[in-house]
Protein backbone atom coordinates (compact mmCIF):
# COMPACT_ATOMS: atom_id res chain seq x y z
CA UNK A 1 0.00 0.00 0.00
CA UNK A 2 1.46 3.20 -0.26
CA UNK A 3 -0.31 6.58 -1.92
CA UNK A 4 0.38 5.60 -5.12
CA UNK A 5 -3.02 3.54 -4.95
CA UNK A 6 -6.03 5.08 -7.01
CA UNK A 7 -8.05 6.93 -4.34
CA UNK A 8 -11.66 8.56 -4.70
CA UNK A 9 -12.82 10.79 -1.97
CA UNK A 10 -16.31 11.57 -2.78
CA UNK A 11 -15.77 11.06 -6.47
CA UNK A 12 -12.72 13.04 -7.26
CA UNK A 13 -9.41 11.68 -7.15
CA UNK A 14 -7.81 12.77 -3.81
CA UNK A 15 -4.89 11.38 -1.52
CA UNK A 16 -6.39 12.58 1.65
CA UNK A 17 -9.52 13.64 3.99
CA UNK A 18 -10.19 16.34 6.35
CA UNK A 19 -8.33 15.96 9.23
CA UNK A 20 -11.75 17.16 11.02
CA UNK A 21 -13.41 14.05 9.65
CA UNK A 22 -15.52 11.78 11.96
CA UNK A 23 -14.37 8.57 10.58
CA UNK A 24 -10.47 9.49 11.90
CA UNK A 25 -11.63 10.72 15.54
CA UNK A 26 -14.33 8.21 15.92
CA UNK A 27 -13.96 5.72 13.82
CA UNK A 28 -17.46 6.92 13.09
CA UNK A 29 -18.30 4.86 9.62
CA UNK A 30 -18.29 1.33 7.62
CA UNK A 31 -16.95 -0.12 5.03
CA UNK A 32 -17.02 -2.84 2.08
CA UNK A 33 -14.10 -4.89 0.75
CA UNK A 34 -15.12 -5.57 -2.81
CA UNK A 35 -12.90 -8.74 -4.87
CA UNK A 36 -13.40 -7.66 -8.20
CA UNK A 37 -11.93 -10.56 -11.20
CA UNK A 38 -12.40 -9.84 -14.66
CA UNK A 39 -13.69 -6.88 -14.40
CA UNK A 40 -16.95 -7.71 -12.15
CA UNK A 41 -17.35 -6.36 -8.53
CA UNK A 42 -18.18 -9.93 -6.73
CA UNK A 43 -21.87 -9.53 -5.08
CA UNK A 44 -21.07 -5.68 -5.50
CA UNK A 45 -25.40 -5.86 -4.80
CA UNK A 46 -25.07 -7.61 -1.42
CA UNK A 47 -21.77 -5.06 -0.52
CA UNK A 48 -24.07 -2.32 -1.38
CA UNK A 49 -26.94 -3.13 0.50
CA UNK A 50 -24.95 -3.92 3.45
CA UNK A 51 -23.31 -0.48 3.20
CA UNK A 52 -26.99 1.20 2.69
CA UNK A 53 -28.13 -0.77 6.29
CA UNK A 54 -25.58 0.09 7.69
CA UNK A 55 -25.54 3.67 7.03
CA UNK A 56 -29.43 3.40 8.08
CA UNK A 57 -28.54 1.76 11.48
CA UNK A 58 -25.78 4.75 12.56
CA UNK A 59 -27.50 6.91 11.18
CA UNK A 60 -25.26 8.35 8.42
CA UNK A 61 -26.33 9.49 5.33
CA UNK A 62 -27.31 7.25 2.82
CA UNK A 63 -25.11 6.61 0.06
CA UNK A 64 -25.35 7.34 -3.42
CA UNK A 65 -25.37 4.29 -4.42
CA UNK A 66 -25.71 5.05 -7.90
CA UNK A 67 -22.42 6.69 -7.59
CA UNK A 68 -20.68 4.15 -5.59
CA UNK A 69 -21.31 1.54 -8.03
CA UNK A 70 -19.94 3.05 -10.94
CA UNK A 71 -17.21 4.19 -9.05
CA UNK A 72 -16.42 0.36 -7.56
CA UNK A 73 -17.26 -0.77 -11.50
CA UNK A 74 -14.72 2.10 -12.87
CA UNK A 75 -11.85 0.23 -10.52
CA UNK A 76 -12.71 -3.01 -11.22
CA UNK A 77 -12.17 -2.36 -15.21
CA UNK A 78 -13.50 -3.67 -18.31
CA UNK A 79 -15.34 -6.44 -17.68
CA UNK A 80 -13.10 -9.10 -19.33
CA UNK A 81 -10.15 -11.16 -18.36
CA UNK A 82 -7.58 -8.46 -19.69
CA UNK A 83 -9.12 -6.33 -16.37
CA UNK A 84 -7.70 -9.05 -13.74
CA UNK A 85 -8.03 -9.20 -10.12
CA UNK A 86 -8.45 -6.45 -7.67
CA UNK A 87 -9.93 -5.61 -4.21
CA UNK A 88 -11.61 -2.61 -4.04
CA UNK A 89 -12.80 -0.62 -0.85
CA UNK A 90 -15.46 1.82 -0.24
CA UNK A 91 -15.00 3.85 2.79
CA UNK A 92 -18.39 5.98 4.27
CA UNK A 93 -17.60 7.96 7.36
CA UNK A 94 -19.74 10.48 9.00
CA UNK A 95 -18.31 13.02 7.51
CA UNK A 96 -16.33 16.20 8.87
CA UNK A 97 -17.85 17.15 12.00
CA UNK A 98 -19.96 20.25 12.30
CA UNK A 99 -19.41 20.24 16.03
CA UNK A 100 -16.69 18.80 18.82
CA UNK A 101 -18.11 15.77 20.73
CA UNK A 102 -19.09 12.40 19.86
CA UNK A 103 -22.69 13.51 19.18
CA UNK A 104 -22.90 13.90 15.25
CA UNK A 105 -25.59 16.86 14.81
CA UNK A 106 -27.41 15.20 11.96
CA UNK A 107 -26.13 17.89 9.14
CA UNK A 108 -23.08 16.05 8.74
CA UNK A 109 -22.74 15.07 4.94
CA UNK A 110 -20.78 11.59 4.26
CA UNK A 111 -17.51 11.23 2.92
CA UNK A 112 -17.23 8.25 -0.03
CA UNK A 113 -13.51 7.16 0.11
CA UNK A 114 -12.90 4.03 -2.91
CA UNK A 115 -9.92 2.86 -2.85
CA UNK A 116 -8.08 -0.08 -5.28
CA UNK A 117 -5.70 -2.03 -3.84
CA UNK A 118 -3.79 -4.99 -5.37
CA UNK A 119 -5.42 -8.72 -5.04
CA UNK A 120 -3.19 -10.21 -2.64
CA UNK A 121 -1.05 -13.32 -3.08
CA UNK A 122 -2.68 -16.35 -2.52
CA UNK A 123 -1.66 -19.35 -1.74
CA UNK A 124 -3.99 -22.28 -3.45
CA UNK A 125 -3.65 -24.54 -0.94
CA UNK A 126 -5.48 -22.45 1.69
CA UNK A 127 -8.66 -23.66 -0.37
CA UNK A 128 -7.45 -27.34 -1.56
CA UNK A 129 -5.95 -28.32 1.65
CA UNK A 130 -7.11 -26.23 4.39
CA UNK A 131 -5.20 -23.52 6.95
CA UNK A 132 -4.20 -23.58 10.36
CA UNK A 133 -6.22 -21.84 12.79
CA UNK A 134 -5.94 -21.08 16.52
CA UNK A 135 -8.20 -19.64 19.18
CA UNK A 136 -6.94 -16.16 20.22
CA UNK A 137 -7.32 -15.03 23.85
CA UNK A 138 -8.47 -11.58 23.05
CA UNK A 139 -12.25 -11.35 23.98
CA UNK A 140 -14.58 -9.37 21.68
CA UNK A 141 -16.58 -6.67 23.15
CA UNK A 142 -20.59 -7.35 22.78
CA UNK A 143 -22.93 -4.55 21.91
CA UNK A 144 -26.23 -5.62 20.32
CA UNK A 145 -25.92 -1.86 18.26
CA UNK A 146 -22.83 -2.74 16.65
CA UNK A 147 -23.28 -6.36 15.89
CA UNK A 148 -23.08 -7.31 12.90
CA UNK A 149 -21.90 -4.08 11.22
CA UNK A 150 -18.88 -3.64 8.96
CA UNK A 151 -18.48 -0.24 10.59
CA UNK A 152 -14.89 0.85 11.41
CA UNK A 153 -14.40 0.52 15.24
CA UNK A 154 -11.57 -2.15 14.67
CA UNK A 155 -8.97 -2.05 17.42
CA UNK A 156 -9.95 -5.34 18.06
CA UNK A 157 -9.32 -6.75 14.87
CA UNK A 158 -5.87 -4.93 14.68
CA UNK A 159 -5.19 -6.78 18.66
CA UNK A 160 -6.16 -10.34 17.31
CA UNK A 161 -3.98 -9.84 14.67
CA UNK A 162 -1.37 -9.17 16.96
CA UNK A 163 -2.20 -12.23 18.95
CA UNK A 164 -1.35 -14.68 15.32
CA UNK A 165 1.95 -15.79 14.78
CA UNK A 166 1.99 -17.94 11.66
CA UNK A 167 -1.21 -19.28 11.49
CA UNK A 168 -3.58 -17.89 8.64
CA UNK A 169 -6.77 -17.12 10.86
CA UNK A 170 -7.37 -16.87 14.60
CA UNK A 171 -10.76 -18.12 16.23
CA UNK A 172 -12.10 -15.14 18.34
CA UNK A 173 -15.14 -16.23 21.22
CA UNK A 174 -17.11 -13.13 22.75
CA UNK A 175 -16.44 -11.62 26.15
CA UNK A 176 -19.76 -14.01 27.42
CA UNK A 177 -18.06 -16.68 25.67
CA UNK A 178 -19.56 -17.14 22.49
CA UNK A 179 -17.46 -18.14 19.45
CA UNK A 180 -17.60 -15.25 17.07
CA UNK A 181 -15.58 -15.35 14.36
CA UNK A 182 -12.27 -15.09 12.82
CA UNK A 183 -10.25 -11.95 12.83
CA UNK A 184 -10.98 -11.29 9.21
CA UNK A 185 -13.59 -14.25 8.05
CA UNK A 186 -16.73 -15.87 9.16
CA UNK A 187 -16.77 -19.08 10.63
CA UNK A 188 -19.23 -22.16 10.19
CA UNK A 189 -19.01 -25.63 12.14
CA UNK A 190 -20.12 -28.96 10.79
CA UNK A 191 -21.93 -31.35 12.94
CA UNK A 192 -22.39 -34.81 10.82
CA UNK A 193 -25.17 -33.13 8.13
CA UNK A 194 -25.56 -30.07 10.42
CA UNK A 195 -24.45 -26.74 9.30
CA UNK A 196 -24.10 -23.82 11.74
CA UNK A 197 -22.62 -20.34 12.32
CA UNK A 198 -22.49 -18.14 14.67
CA UNK A 199 -25.63 -15.69 15.07
CA UNK A 200 -24.20 -12.53 15.04
CA UNK A 201 -26.69 -10.10 17.70
CA UNK A 202 -23.92 -9.61 20.10
CA UNK A 203 -21.15 -9.05 17.94
CA UNK A 204 -19.15 -9.62 14.86
CA UNK A 205 -19.68 -8.54 10.99
CA UNK A 206 -22.12 -10.19 8.98
CA UNK A 207 -20.23 -11.06 5.90
CA UNK A 208 -21.40 -11.12 2.23
CA UNK A 209 -19.48 -14.38 1.85
CA UNK A 210 -21.70 -15.61 4.62
CA UNK A 211 -24.82 -15.13 3.51
CA UNK A 212 -24.09 -16.02 -0.44
CA UNK A 213 -22.82 -19.57 1.83
CA UNK A 214 -25.80 -19.61 3.80
CA UNK A 215 -28.14 -18.72 0.52
CA UNK A 216 -26.23 -21.47 -1.85
CA UNK A 217 -26.17 -24.21 1.43
CA UNK A 218 -30.08 -24.17 1.70
CA UNK A 219 -30.14 -24.12 -2.51
CA UNK A 220 -28.55 -27.57 -1.82
CA UNK A 221 -30.70 -28.70 1.08
CA UNK A 222 -28.15 -28.20 3.69
CA UNK A 223 -30.00 -25.02 5.78
CA UNK A 224 -27.61 -23.49 8.07
CA UNK A 225 -28.58 -22.91 11.26
CA UNK A 226 -27.32 -19.11 13.15
CA UNK A 227 -27.16 -20.04 16.89
CA UNK A 228 -25.47 -19.52 19.75
CA UNK A 229 -22.34 -21.80 19.78
CA UNK A 230 -19.64 -22.17 22.23
CA UNK A 231 -16.25 -23.43 23.27
CA UNK A 232 -17.77 -27.02 23.31
CA UNK A 233 -19.30 -26.55 19.90
CA UNK A 234 -16.11 -26.04 17.83
CA UNK A 235 -13.84 -28.85 20.11
CA UNK A 236 -16.88 -31.37 18.67
CA UNK A 237 -17.24 -30.08 15.30
CA UNK A 238 -16.43 -32.66 12.28
CA UNK A 239 -15.60 -29.32 9.76
CA UNK A 240 -14.75 -26.01 10.14
CA UNK A 241 -14.62 -23.47 7.51
CA UNK A 242 -14.14 -20.07 7.23
CA UNK A 243 -15.49 -17.71 4.70
CA UNK A 244 -14.96 -14.24 3.56
CA UNK A 245 -15.33 -12.15 0.35
CA UNK A 246 -11.94 -12.53 -1.71
CA UNK A 247 -11.00 -16.17 -0.19
CA UNK A 248 -14.62 -17.98 -0.59
CA UNK A 249 -14.56 -20.89 1.76
CA UNK A 250 -11.21 -22.35 3.29
CA UNK A 251 -11.25 -25.37 5.50
CA UNK A 252 -10.13 -25.44 8.58
CA UNK A 253 -7.09 -28.52 8.35
CA UNK A 254 -5.89 -27.47 11.67
CA UNK A 255 -7.11 -25.92 14.64
CA UNK A 256 -5.29 -25.17 17.60
CA UNK A 257 -3.74 -28.57 18.36
CA UNK A 258 -5.71 -30.54 16.92
CA UNK A 259 -6.22 -31.99 12.68
CA UNK A 260 -9.23 -31.67 11.05
CA UNK A 261 -10.61 -33.28 8.21
CA UNK A 262 -11.51 -31.13 5.22
CA UNK A 263 -15.04 -33.28 5.07
CA UNK A 264 -17.25 -33.83 2.53
CA UNK A 265 -19.66 -31.17 3.71
CA UNK A 266 -16.98 -28.32 3.03
CA UNK A 267 -16.38 -29.42 -0.21
CA UNK A 268 -19.92 -29.77 -1.80
CA UNK A 269 -20.29 -26.09 -0.53
CA UNK A 270 -17.15 -25.24 -2.10
CA UNK A 271 -17.92 -26.76 -5.38
CA UNK A 272 -21.18 -25.13 -5.28
CA UNK A 273 -19.35 -21.88 -4.85
CA UNK A 274 -17.01 -22.11 -7.01
CA UNK A 275 -18.55 -20.90 -10.25
CA UNK A 276 -19.85 -17.55 -8.25
CA UNK A 277 -15.78 -16.66 -7.27
CA UNK A 278 -14.65 -17.65 -11.21
CA UNK A 279 -17.66 -16.19 -13.31
CA UNK A 280 -19.56 -13.83 -11.10
CA UNK A 281 -23.00 -13.79 -12.43
CA UNK A 282 -24.22 -12.61 -9.13
CA UNK A 283 -22.88 -8.82 -9.39
CA UNK B 1 -15.86 23.26 13.62
CA UNK B 2 -14.48 24.80 10.16
CA UNK B 3 -11.91 23.73 8.52
CA UNK B 4 -10.71 27.28 9.97
CA UNK B 5 -10.23 25.69 12.88
CA UNK B 6 -6.15 25.24 12.98
CA UNK B 7 -4.64 21.98 12.69
CA UNK B 8 -1.06 20.42 12.45
CA UNK B 9 -0.15 17.10 11.40
CA UNK B 10 3.23 15.99 12.32
CA UNK B 11 4.23 19.81 12.89
CA UNK B 12 3.08 21.15 9.90
CA UNK B 13 0.22 23.02 9.24
CA UNK B 14 -2.56 21.30 7.09
CA UNK B 15 -6.19 20.53 7.15
CA UNK B 16 -5.84 16.89 5.87
CA UNK B 17 -4.46 13.39 6.27
CA UNK B 18 -3.71 10.27 3.97
CA UNK B 19 -6.84 8.26 2.25
CA UNK B 20 -4.70 5.38 4.15
CA UNK B 21 -4.28 6.59 7.37
CA UNK B 22 -5.31 3.64 9.96
CA UNK B 23 -6.73 6.07 12.08
CA UNK B 24 -9.22 7.01 9.11
CA UNK B 25 -9.96 3.28 8.48
CA UNK B 26 -9.88 0.97 11.94
CA UNK B 27 -9.90 4.10 14.20
CA UNK B 28 -6.75 3.04 15.19
CA UNK B 29 -5.42 5.48 17.58
CA UNK B 30 -5.79 7.18 20.36
CA UNK B 31 -6.53 11.01 21.73
CA UNK B 32 -5.90 13.52 24.47
CA UNK B 33 -8.56 16.73 25.14
CA UNK B 34 -7.13 19.07 27.13
CA UNK B 35 -8.54 22.25 28.37
CA UNK B 36 -6.16 25.37 28.33
CA UNK B 37 -6.74 28.52 30.42
CA UNK B 38 -4.89 31.73 30.03
CA UNK B 39 -2.20 29.93 28.10
CA UNK B 40 -1.57 27.23 30.32
CA UNK B 41 -2.35 23.21 29.33
CA UNK B 42 -4.14 21.95 32.18
CA UNK B 43 -2.72 18.69 33.55
CA UNK B 44 -0.04 18.42 30.21
CA UNK B 45 1.74 16.19 31.83
CA UNK B 46 -0.80 13.40 33.16
CA UNK B 47 -1.68 13.94 28.99
CA UNK B 48 1.13 13.20 27.58
CA UNK B 49 1.57 10.65 30.07
CA UNK B 50 -1.11 8.66 29.05
CA UNK B 51 -0.91 9.65 25.41
CA UNK B 52 2.74 7.49 25.53
CA UNK B 53 1.15 4.62 28.12
CA UNK B 54 -1.51 4.60 25.63
CA UNK B 55 0.75 4.23 22.33
CA UNK B 56 2.82 1.58 24.30
CA UNK B 57 -0.27 -0.61 24.77
CA UNK B 58 -1.34 -0.77 21.52
CA UNK B 59 2.13 -1.14 20.33
CA UNK B 60 1.96 2.23 18.12
CA UNK B 61 4.99 4.44 17.88
CA UNK B 62 5.92 5.68 20.46
CA UNK B 63 4.84 10.05 20.61
CA UNK B 64 7.26 12.60 20.24
CA UNK B 65 6.37 14.42 23.91
CA UNK B 66 8.66 17.05 22.92
CA UNK B 67 7.01 18.34 19.88
CA UNK B 68 3.66 17.50 20.89
CA UNK B 69 4.11 19.68 24.25
CA UNK B 70 5.39 22.42 22.17
CA UNK B 71 2.20 22.11 19.66
CA UNK B 72 -0.30 22.00 22.64
CA UNK B 73 1.20 24.98 24.13
CA UNK B 74 1.60 26.99 21.32
CA UNK B 75 -2.52 26.57 20.64
CA UNK B 76 -2.81 27.22 23.91
CA UNK B 77 -0.92 30.72 23.55
CA UNK B 78 1.06 32.60 25.64
CA UNK B 79 0.86 32.55 29.49
CA UNK B 80 -1.48 34.94 30.63
CA UNK B 81 -5.41 36.28 30.78
CA UNK B 82 -5.15 37.31 27.42
CA UNK B 83 -4.88 34.05 26.01
CA UNK B 84 -8.39 33.08 27.28
CA UNK B 85 -9.74 29.43 27.10
CA UNK B 86 -9.32 27.29 24.30
CA UNK B 87 -9.60 23.00 23.65
CA UNK B 88 -6.22 21.20 22.28
CA UNK B 89 -7.43 18.14 20.78
CA UNK B 90 -3.89 15.71 20.02
CA UNK B 91 -5.15 12.32 17.93
CA UNK B 92 -2.38 9.95 17.65
CA UNK B 93 -2.52 7.50 14.86
CA UNK B 94 -0.69 4.62 14.28
CA UNK B 95 -0.06 6.05 10.77
CA UNK B 96 -0.33 5.21 6.75
CA UNK B 97 -0.85 1.39 6.26
CA UNK B 98 1.96 0.13 5.25
CA UNK B 99 0.32 -3.42 4.38
CA UNK B 100 -3.79 -3.48 3.39
CA UNK B 101 -5.88 -5.27 6.29
CA UNK B 102 -6.08 -5.27 9.86
CA UNK B 103 -2.49 -6.46 10.92
CA UNK B 104 0.16 -3.53 11.69
CA UNK B 105 3.52 -3.89 9.93
CA UNK B 106 5.47 -2.73 12.40
CA UNK B 107 6.91 -0.41 10.38
CA UNK B 108 3.81 2.50 10.28
CA UNK B 109 5.03 6.07 11.38
CA UNK B 110 2.46 7.40 13.82
CA UNK B 111 0.85 10.52 12.71
CA UNK B 112 0.30 13.31 15.31
CA UNK B 113 -2.91 15.51 14.72
CA UNK B 114 -3.21 18.68 16.78
CA UNK B 115 -6.41 20.95 16.69
CA UNK B 116 -7.11 23.88 18.59
CA UNK B 117 -11.18 24.32 19.12
CA UNK B 118 -12.81 27.12 20.85
CA UNK B 119 -14.22 26.77 24.91
CA UNK B 120 -17.68 26.15 23.95
CA UNK B 121 -20.39 27.76 26.01
CA UNK B 122 -20.91 26.55 29.07
CA UNK B 123 -23.22 26.97 31.64
CA UNK B 124 -22.31 27.98 35.42
CA UNK B 125 -24.83 26.24 37.14
CA UNK B 126 -23.63 22.98 35.62
CA UNK B 127 -20.76 23.22 38.30
CA UNK B 128 -23.10 24.91 41.05
CA UNK B 129 -26.29 23.52 40.89
CA UNK B 130 -25.59 19.92 39.18
CA UNK B 131 -26.54 18.19 36.37
CA UNK B 132 -29.32 16.00 35.12
CA UNK B 133 -28.43 12.53 34.06
CA UNK B 134 -29.77 9.76 32.72
CA UNK B 135 -29.14 5.56 32.32
CA UNK B 136 -28.87 4.82 29.05
CA UNK B 137 -29.85 1.74 27.64
CA UNK B 138 -27.01 0.54 25.72
CA UNK B 139 -24.33 -1.49 27.06
CA UNK B 140 -21.09 -0.86 26.75
CA UNK B 141 -18.70 -3.97 25.16
CA UNK B 142 -16.43 -5.29 27.68
CA UNK B 143 -12.56 -5.65 26.14
CA UNK B 144 -9.88 -6.26 29.22
CA UNK B 145 -6.70 -5.25 25.78
CA UNK B 146 -8.98 -1.29 25.56
CA UNK B 147 -10.47 -0.62 29.02
CA UNK B 148 -9.15 2.68 30.17
CA UNK B 149 -7.42 3.63 26.94
CA UNK B 150 -8.87 6.91 25.21
CA UNK B 151 -8.95 5.27 21.83
CA UNK B 152 -9.92 6.04 18.48
CA UNK B 153 -13.22 3.42 18.64
CA UNK B 154 -15.92 5.37 19.73
CA UNK B 155 -18.85 4.37 18.10
CA UNK B 156 -20.13 3.31 21.39
CA UNK B 157 -20.35 6.87 22.45
CA UNK B 158 -21.43 8.40 19.57
CA UNK B 159 -24.49 5.95 19.83
CA UNK B 160 -24.81 6.68 23.42
CA UNK B 161 -25.05 10.52 23.14
CA UNK B 162 -28.11 9.72 20.28
CA UNK B 163 -29.85 8.00 22.94
CA UNK B 164 -29.82 11.05 24.99
CA UNK B 165 -32.77 13.57 25.18
CA UNK B 166 -31.50 17.19 26.91
CA UNK B 167 -29.97 15.62 29.95
CA UNK B 168 -26.61 16.64 30.11
CA UNK B 169 -24.72 13.40 30.68
CA UNK B 170 -25.93 9.76 30.14
CA UNK B 171 -24.65 6.62 32.28
CA UNK B 172 -23.41 3.61 30.65
CA UNK B 173 -23.33 0.18 32.29
CA UNK B 174 -21.09 -2.61 30.01
CA UNK B 175 -22.76 -5.51 28.84
CA UNK B 176 -22.45 -7.73 31.92
CA UNK B 177 -24.21 -5.31 33.97
CA UNK B 178 -20.68 -3.21 35.51
CA UNK B 179 -21.48 0.46 36.05
CA UNK B 180 -18.60 2.31 33.43
CA UNK B 181 -18.88 5.63 33.26
CA UNK B 182 -20.20 8.71 30.85
CA UNK B 183 -20.27 9.11 27.78
CA UNK B 184 -17.93 12.09 28.14
CA UNK B 185 -16.83 11.70 31.85
CA UNK B 186 -16.04 9.29 34.50
CA UNK B 187 -18.21 8.93 37.13
CA UNK B 188 -18.13 8.32 41.29
CA UNK B 189 -20.17 7.67 43.89
CA UNK B 190 -20.78 8.47 47.58
CA UNK B 191 -21.97 6.23 50.35
CA UNK B 192 -21.64 7.84 53.17
CA UNK B 193 -18.12 9.05 53.82
CA UNK B 194 -16.98 6.09 51.33
CA UNK B 195 -16.34 7.52 47.88
CA UNK B 196 -15.75 4.93 44.71
CA UNK B 197 -15.40 4.55 41.23
CA UNK B 198 -15.97 1.83 38.86
CA UNK B 199 -12.86 -0.14 37.97
CA UNK B 200 -11.81 0.28 34.42
CA UNK B 201 -10.73 -3.08 33.83
CA UNK B 202 -12.92 -4.46 31.23
CA UNK B 203 -13.90 -1.30 29.49
CA UNK B 204 -14.03 2.80 30.20
CA UNK B 205 -11.60 5.52 29.62
CA UNK B 206 -9.28 6.46 32.35
CA UNK B 207 -10.19 10.20 32.79
CA UNK B 208 -7.07 12.64 33.69
CA UNK B 209 -9.59 14.33 35.63
CA UNK B 210 -10.53 10.98 37.34
CA UNK B 211 -6.89 10.91 38.16
CA UNK B 212 -6.57 14.32 39.64
CA UNK B 213 -9.68 13.70 41.60
CA UNK B 214 -8.66 10.82 43.30
CA UNK B 215 -5.33 12.30 43.73
CA UNK B 216 -6.71 15.42 45.78
CA UNK B 217 -9.66 12.73 47.58
CA UNK B 218 -6.73 11.08 48.86
CA UNK B 219 -4.31 14.17 49.85
CA UNK B 220 -7.73 15.20 51.89
CA UNK B 221 -8.03 12.04 53.69
CA UNK B 222 -10.98 11.08 51.83
CA UNK B 223 -9.39 7.99 49.65
CA UNK B 224 -11.67 6.80 46.54
CA UNK B 225 -12.01 2.97 45.65
CA UNK B 226 -12.22 1.51 42.91
CA UNK B 227 -14.04 -1.07 42.54
CA UNK B 228 -17.16 -3.29 40.56
CA UNK B 229 -20.25 -1.29 41.07
CA UNK B 230 -23.58 -2.32 39.53
CA UNK B 231 -27.28 -0.73 39.13
CA UNK B 232 -27.79 -1.06 43.23
CA UNK B 233 -24.69 0.78 44.22
CA UNK B 234 -25.62 3.49 41.56
CA UNK B 235 -29.21 3.54 43.21
CA UNK B 236 -28.00 3.65 46.84
CA UNK B 237 -25.55 6.39 46.33
CA UNK B 238 -26.09 9.75 48.44
CA UNK B 239 -24.14 11.80 45.91
CA UNK B 240 -23.07 11.09 42.75
CA UNK B 241 -21.10 13.63 40.45
CA UNK B 242 -19.16 13.45 36.53
CA UNK B 243 -15.14 14.38 36.01
CA UNK B 244 -13.89 14.97 32.95
CA UNK B 245 -10.92 17.27 31.63
CA UNK B 246 -12.71 20.47 30.81
CA UNK B 247 -15.85 20.13 32.91
CA UNK B 248 -13.91 19.49 36.20
CA UNK B 249 -16.47 18.43 38.66
CA UNK B 250 -20.27 18.27 37.64
CA UNK B 251 -22.27 17.23 40.65
CA UNK B 252 -25.63 15.08 39.57
CA UNK B 253 -28.67 16.70 40.87
CA UNK B 254 -31.19 14.38 39.29
CA UNK B 255 -30.85 10.83 38.20
CA UNK B 256 -33.08 9.25 36.21
CA UNK B 257 -36.46 10.19 37.98
CA UNK B 258 -34.83 10.61 41.27
CA UNK B 259 -33.72 14.08 42.73
CA UNK B 260 -29.87 14.06 44.90
CA UNK B 261 -28.84 16.62 47.22
CA UNK B 262 -25.27 18.32 45.77
CA UNK B 263 -24.09 16.65 49.07
CA UNK B 264 -20.59 17.75 51.54
CA UNK B 265 -18.38 15.34 49.51
CA UNK B 266 -18.53 16.71 46.54
CA UNK B 267 -18.65 19.90 48.03
CA UNK B 268 -14.95 19.27 49.20
CA UNK B 269 -13.77 18.23 46.66
CA UNK B 270 -14.91 20.78 44.41
CA UNK B 271 -13.31 23.18 46.75
CA UNK B 272 -10.23 21.28 46.35
CA UNK B 273 -10.25 21.18 42.31
CA UNK B 274 -10.94 24.54 42.10
CA UNK B 275 -7.61 26.20 42.28
CA UNK B 276 -6.22 23.85 39.86
CA UNK B 277 -8.80 24.41 37.34
CA UNK B 278 -8.42 28.08 37.43
CA UNK B 279 -4.48 28.83 38.19
CA UNK B 280 -3.33 25.61 36.93
CA UNK B 281 -0.03 24.92 38.69
CA UNK B 282 -0.20 21.01 37.67
CA UNK B 283 0.96 21.68 34.43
Amino acid sequence: VTSAEPVLVNGVPADAVSSLDRGLHFGDGLFETIACVQGVPRFLSLHLQRLASGCQRLQIEAPDLVATRAEVQSFAGPPGAASGRCIVKVLMTRGVATVRGYAASGREKATRITIRYPWPPEDPRHVQDGVTARTLAMRLGENTLLAGLKHCNRLEQVLARSQMSGESEGLLFSSSGKLVSGTMSNVFLVHGSLVRTPRLDCCGVAGVMRRVVMQEAAAMGVPVEERELRQVDLATADEVFLTNARIGIWPVSRLDDRALAVGPVTRRLQQALSPLLEIPAHA
